[in-house]
C-alpha cells in the first residue's frame, strides 16, 4: 500500500487547488494586516487579537484557558505572548478569584489605548482585503462555509 | 481623527466575525494537517508543500523565486527552509545555468520517497479536513471566493 500511495489519488488537482487558494487568501489577508499594523501601530496581529478580544468580553478579562481559545493558541504559546504584554503594560494579570489556580488576563490603560490607535487599521484591512470583494448575500454564504470546516 | 477612531466602526461585529471564521478554518485544517504529517511522517507542513511544488514543477526542479511564490514564503525564509532539505538530503542544489546569480532547488531521490510515503495523508487530510463538507457546486463557488481574495 505505502509503496503506491504517491499515484493513489484521493484528492484531484483541482480539489487540490481549493485547498491551495483557501491557504493563499489567508495568508495574502494575514500578511497585509500584520503589515498595517507594524507600520502604522508597531503592534503585532497576535497582540491585536489578544486586545481585541479582551475588550469584548464582560469586564475586559478572560480566563487564560478562554482567551487561548479565542485567538487560537496554545496554552504555552498563549502564556509567553502575554506574559510580553504584561511587561509593556499592555495587559494585567488578576488571580481567579473562587479557586487557587489560574488568572484574568485583563485590558490595562495602556492596552486599552494602543488597541483604540490600532482598531481603525485593522478594520480597514478587513474590509479592503477580504469583505469589500463580496455583497451581502456572498459574505453570508462565504461565512456559512468557513463555519462548516471547524464546526 | 485618531482619538475617536476607536469608536468608529468601519466593519460590523457581524462582517469582523466573517474574517474570524476564515482564521479559525485555516487554522483547523492547518493544524490537522500538520498533526497527521508529523505524527505519521515526521515531515513539517512546508516541508511537504516544497517537495509537492518541486514534485510538480517540469523536471522536478524550481528556481528559488519560483518556489518561494508558491509557497509563499520570503526569499530569506525560503533560503533557511531549503539549506535544511538539502542537509537532509531531500534537495539538491542546482546552479542556473544561463546566468551566474541564482540556481534551482531540485527533488532530490530522498525528497521522492518522503513525498511519496507522505502523499496519502496530505491527501486525505485535505478531503475529510475540507474537501468533504462541500459538494461539487459548493467547491467550485468557494474556490472562486477564494480567488477573490487574492487575484
Amino acid at each position: 500500500m505505502d509503496a503506491t500511495s504517491g499515484s493513489e489519488e484521493l484528492v484531484s488537482p483541482e480539489q487540490l487547488e481549493v485547498w491551495r487558494a483557501f491557504d493563499r487568501a489567508h495568508v495574502h489577508v494575514v500578511r497585509q494586516l500584520e503589515a498595517d499594523l507594524h507600520e502604522l501601530h508597531r503592534l503585532p496581529l497576535p497582540w491585536f487579537d489578544v486586545l481585541a478580544r479582551l475588550s469584548e468580553a464582560e469586564g475586559q478579562r478572560l480566563r487564560m484557558s478562554q482567551l487561548a481559545d479565542l485567538v487560537m493558541l496554545s496554552p504555552s504559546g498563549l502564556t509567553r505572548l502575554v506574559d510580553r504584554m504584561i511587561s509593556e503594560g499592555l495587559v494585567r494579570r488578576i488571580p481567579a478569584e473562587r479557586d487557587g489556580r489560574g488568572f484574568y488576563a485583563a485590558l490595562a490603560e495602556e492596552g486599552k489605548r494602543r488597541l483604540g490607535d490600532a482598531s481603525e487599521t485593522h478594520q480597514r484591512g478587513v474590509r479592503d482585503y477580504l469583505l469589500e470583494r463580496f455583497n451581502d448575500d456572498e459574505l453570508t454564504q462565504l461565512a456559512g462555509y468557513l463555519r462548516r470546516v471547524y464546526e
